[in-house]
This record gives structure tokens, sequence and C-alpha cells, in this order.
């Protein structure tokens, strides 16, 4: 399965009064991911935004199993776990540079225009992404 | 069932470029809901901090059916979902001012000790708190 | 000299692990402060935007006497520091209930066309702010 | 003089519906900068954290020049502008990695117990601290 990797250091101001990473910011860190891995697999999601299409989250889910700190280095890994033409969903695991699993989720998108937010076929609309994502698929 | 509700209007700094609000910032205002929901069982979550105690998200999960947008008003209804004395389940609506549904989710909870995030259990160690959730529960 | 005044919860999201409000969120607060007192004089800013201006900050400036924390209540105060048909610079003061003051500041803002960020004259091109902002400013 | 450089990417959680990047996260990039520069002259800021000192910002102030976009690789440039044992004010110029200036800005800090937020005096009580600034300000 192709898998990208990015690295990241926790920013003071993602921290909470617990001491810990405030938790929505794990969903910030899995777009870190996604952006690695569309650029891993060679899309570029800013062509899609001037050609008037945006790709916004229908869904999330994570599990935090072990919260990062400051002053941790983390690796978000993230691979395509399905897609069918229409729904691209991602998975996600944030983990530190020693090997501990911070969270792990998933988020499923869809593409729409950015005019009226109506749905668009990725298949019908855009093949040659389509093409990349069936590709990935097979791994 | 117990319901509680807040209002909030959408903040600039919520937007991102596709000129809706960003999706992680649902998962803030699921806090604002949560907060609303406690208080309005008169729990005071700041009293559990002062005695060392933090309570952080373990699951979360949501799906996004529309976008809210600067301008929009938007209403956030939270209640209880599950309770077992050491897991506190909360579901959320978050809808415009007009009735339209923009997200659902839920976040699960449990309470660990500051200093080391050792989970606790809230029926042994609040017991106060413990009633009330069981109170809630059945309605 | 008109201020207008906008109350809020501090949210546990805008905490950091100092245990106060983190210090970029004042800058959120200000441009609640800054909504607050357009619309207390009457202009509505999605109606800029919608005519394809938008109003970026050009300045910023603010000390920080003492820290907003989870549990306050603020409340933010806005009033035009002066306005010369093309710069807009507005003052705010961010204090608790109690009538402490946390924040002072200042921000600056020019109009510019959102498609290449090229600054307008409002005088010219909003003549109706330009009349409001000039009304305020004798106050 | 000695300064500090870090690259970041633009983050699209960092945009908002102007289509840049949404003004108060340049504080935050200010303190990816400070924290470069403060590692970069062998300081520790969570050893500081460790013995119950933190180092809120005072003051603010920063200028827009030319907005981030998402897609940017930015760069941010940090220095010591002046330190009295008491107050460490930085310098930062944040630019594309094509030259072009985007925002400077300057921060002042001083460093207070995490407890009661009671200033303290660098000289006195981390002389070690006190010393590596007063060398860096030679230069």
């Amino acid at each position: 399965m192709h898998t990208a990797q990015v690295s990241l250091a926790v920013r003071y101001a993602e921290t909470d009064q617990m001491g810990v990473v405030y938790h929505a910011n794990y969903l910030v860190w899995f777009e870190l991911g996604r952006t690695a891995f569309t650029e891993s697999i060679g899309l570029d999601y800013l062509e899609m935004e001037e050609a008037g299409i945006v790709s916004p989250v229908i869904n999330v889910e994570a599990s935090f199993k072990k919260p990062a700190r400051y002053g941790d280095e983390v690796v978000v890994k993230t691979w395509l776990e399905t897609y069918d033409g229409l729904r691209v969903k991602y998975g996600y695991e944030v983990g530190t540079a020693g090997g501990q699993i911070c969270v792990t989720g998933s988020t499923v998108h869809v593409c729409v225009r950015k005019s009226d937010f109506r749905p668009i076929s990725i298949r019908r609309q855009f093949p040659q992404w389509d093409a990349v994502y069936e590709r990935v698929k097979q791994k």
C-alpha cells in the first residue's frame, strides 16, 4: 500500500490548557498528510481549485490514543482507503518520532463546484485524477 | 431527551478559502455545545480541572452535510448519548437558524489525571457527576 | 465617542499550555469587536465582499496587560480611531466582565479588490461607507 | 546580526475566505521563528517551563505588505532587537521563497511564574539565558 509521510514539530499555538495538543488540530495535521499524499501520487490540488472545484470533507472519524505535546516531533502517515469515482477516503496515523501512536483516523471527501457546492463526478470530470486513484487503489 | 442549545455567529477567522467554515472548527463548536450541556445539567468543568482531572476526547465522528458560512447564525444542539461510569458520549447537531442541518456528530470522553493522563473512574471518583449523568440518561 | 461592545465566553480551544488565552486569539476577538462596531453604525461587510472588495488588515498593534482565562466572560470595546478616505483605524479594549483590562490594541484596514488585492478608495467607490465613517468620526 | 530562518508551507487551514492567510496566523509563524531563533542560540524554552516559568508576549506589532497564499512556501527570519535583563524584543520578517516580503513585525516578551503570572528578572533568575542574550546582542 502506498503511504505518504510528513513530519512536523508541534506548535505552541496547537496546545491547550490540558498541556497537550488540542484535539481539533489533528484534523489540520490529517490535511497536511493528505496534501503530502496527493503530491506523492502526482496530483495538484490547486489546479483543481483553479478549475472552480473544491474538495470538502464529508465525514471524519478519529481515535485519540496518546496526546502529542509541545516539543514532540510527530509523523503523519496517509494512505488511500477507498475510492469509487465520487468519494475518496483517506486513512491516517499520527505518531511520535519514537514510534508511539497518538491518533488514527479517516476522512471522506467529494468534489463540488465552488460556486454552489454541487457534487461532481471525479471519474467523469477529472479522468486523469480518476486514473491515478484507480492505479493507487490496486497497490 | 434533555438537549442543550447554544447559538453562535460564524467568525471570519473560522472560514477558509473555500468560502465556508473550515471543517475542524465544527469540533470547536461541538465543545461549545458540550459546555452548554454540562452547565445545563449543573456540572462545572473547571471544578474538575481544579481537582487535577481533565476530560480529553478519545473519539470523534462528524458528518458534514451543508457548509456554514460567514454571516450565518448557527445553533448547536447537544445531548447525552451514552454513559457507563467511565466514558461519556455526547451527540451533536449543528444547524442554521433557518433550520438546515450543517453537521451531525459525536465525541467520546474519559476523565484522566492531568499529571500523567491515567484514566480514572467517574463513578468512583466523582460520584456527584456520576449521579447527574445517570439521572440525565434516564430521560 | 461611539463605542460598540460585544461579550464572549473564552473557549477552551483558545487557551494554550500556559493556561491562558493564546495571544493570537485576541486578534480574532478584535475582529468580533470590529464586526459589532460596523454593524452598530449600519454597515454590512458582506455587501462589500459581494461587490468583490475585501478589507484586509495592514497593521496591527496590541499590548497584553493581563491574560484572560477559560471560564472568563470578556467584553471587547471597539471604536473608530482615524479615517482618511482610504484607511480605517479601529481601537480596541478587551476586559473581563469584572472590569480588568486584558488587552488594548488597534488595527488599520484598507479596501482592496479581491481579484488582485489592488487598493481602492473608500471615498470614491463606497461613498455611502465614507459618509458613515465621516459622521462617526465627528462624534 | 544573528538571524534564524525557518521555512514553512502555508496550510489550507490558515487561509480565510479572502483567499489568503488569515492575519492572526502570522503571529503563530512569528512564534515558529522565535522558537528557531532561541534554539539557534542554544536555549531550550521547555526547560524554562519545567522550572515553572513561562514567557508571554506583552506587545506585538505587525505590518502586512503582501498576503501569503495556500501553495506558497514562506520563510520566517527572526532576530533579537533589544534585551535589558527583563524584556526580550524579537524582530521578524516573513517572505515568500521568491523573496517578496509579506509581513514584518516584532514581539516583546517577559518571563513570569506560571502559577501567578508575576514577572521575574531573567538576569537574576536565569543568568545563563541572560549571558546568551547579552552575547547575541553584541553581534
